[in-house]
């Protein structure tokens, strides 16, 4: 690391905004440590409401320079990455010289999968001056402490489905599925993949709805845990009021996550959810380190 | 095993009846080869029109004592257990007698999860003088051979996916989750757990028409494989037009099991969806032995 850390850190924090309230979240967190942050909302995925409070420049996928351009106009080094990020369809990015010139190490970490995309694109960024850090280090209030949030907490039961979940998780991990599982009396009801935590809880409240659940309602566990390995600065597991909600509307007992390992969304609205639903959400330590 | 295989083979083979067509498919089988079977028709799960050309019983579950006396009736002494299950509710059974006796196996086999159940059945009849066989094993033309069944084949990048495939269904088989999984251009769409192949082939779909899967059509592939160490008498994996619609539907490259491990119904029905679709359906070899 050439840069010096100190002035970085003087220096207005960017935050590349992704998809969903995160970004807003962050932004306000790192306010409050009287930091000046500057938005950098990418067109398609972030949301105007989320970014309309900070300066923001809208920016595009493809179109490096510019943000490099934008990057040093208002002097920021250090860059975060958040939000909800969709897979790009390359024949819809316009691209311009400088993206053309960094395309082969992008190209390289696309084919990766979901994770060496964003950690390719944080080594790019790094060899260009900037630091990368996680929102975590800028934002650690947002992330889920050890123990229940709201009133539930879970039960023996519950800590044994979990259990059977951070191990299938773990077993899933070099395979760039998703990175949450619904486990209920420790039988698999279901894994994550393309359609993402709130697709997964529809299908169980689907599968319920049809009969093909026979479990009762109030027993199983969504559970979210990062991929072994994982980049933190990039893409760490969230949760939100909406996963809240999926669990409740999918008859499961509560949903546990890995303590200091887990973004939440609106945490005072996640525990209002869970207490108002009877439900739990807790960070929970997973029987091995990582 | 006590019992004289040669007089065990020359009884009426007792066919215990799930749901789907391929109950039929091993009666038709069976018949061909001169042997008699006897239909025992599960009420809710097997379907009329499967079991009505031939001789059958509607029996229920819990009424173990009733099947019972009409093997016993019927001079069966091997049983094959053939077509789809669903968890049963246990508040919807009623039991005789004699199923209150074998109550405390059944239940120690339920709560080890799908497989151990119908392995645990099978060790309740077996020790009752009955002999468990394999589906299979009366009817060997049911199962997937090696190479395509239709016109396509797939191609060294399908190969590449099913190679993902496997080795993930190889590492969640501990876990009693699905026998199936969807990779596209080595990325994984989807992972099979309640919902069964049908309705995660339709989330596929689904996602697809939302854009919310970025490799092109006519990517990607759908593998099933036994889980390891799965008691093949009971729950092989199992393909048949239906899946080969879901996979064209899904808009994926075809379709891969494992061959001689897998049931297919409607054998020609599928060759002809798969040819008209433009999709292949192949036994493969998995790379290691299981």
């Amino acid at each position: 690391m050439t840069l010096d850390a100190t002035t970085a850190a003087a220096s207005p924090l960017a935050i590349i905004c992704g998809g969903g309230s995160l970004p807003q979240a962050v932004a306000q967190a790192v306010d409050r440590t009287g930091r000046r942050c500057v938005l950098f909302a990418i067109r398609g995925w972030a949301e105007p409401a989320a970014v309309e409070a900070f300066p923001h420049h809208w920016v595009d996928l493809g179109r490096y320079g510019r943000f490099r351009r934008l990057m040093q106009a208002e002097g920021c080094r250090d860059v975060v990455f958040i939000g909800t990020v969709l897979r790009p369809s390359l024949t819809q990015i316009r691209l311009d010289w400088e993206t053309v010139r960094v395309l082969p190490d992008v190209w390289r970490a696309f084919h990766g999968g979901d994770n060496h995309l964003l950690s390719g694109v944080g080594r790019i960024l790094g060899g260009h001056g900037y630091r990368l850090i996680g929102a975590h280090e800028v934002a650690p209030d947002i992330l889920v402490p050890e123990g229940p949030l709201g009133r539930c907490a879970p039960s023996a039961r519950d800590m044994a489905d979990i259990a059977v979940a951070l191990d299938l998780l773990r077993a899933t991990s070099p395979f760039d599925v998703g990175q949450g599982a619904v486990v209920a009396d420790r039988h698999v009801l279901a894994v994550e993949a393309a359609e993402g935590t709130d697709g997964m809880l529809d299908r169980i409240a689907d599968l319920r709805r049809q009969g093909r659940i026979q479990t009762r309602p109030g027993v199983g566990v969504l559970v979210k845990a990062a991929k072994i390995g994982q980049d933190h600065r990039f893409d760490l597991p969230t949760i939100g009021p909406k996963t809240v909600d999926g669990v409740a509307r999918a008859g499961l007992a509560g949903l546990a996550v890995v303590a200091g390992a887990t973004i939440m969304a609106e945490p005072q609205e996640i525990v209002r959810q869970a207490n108002a639903a009877g439900v739990f959400a807790a960070g929970v330590r997973p029987p091995q380190a990582e």
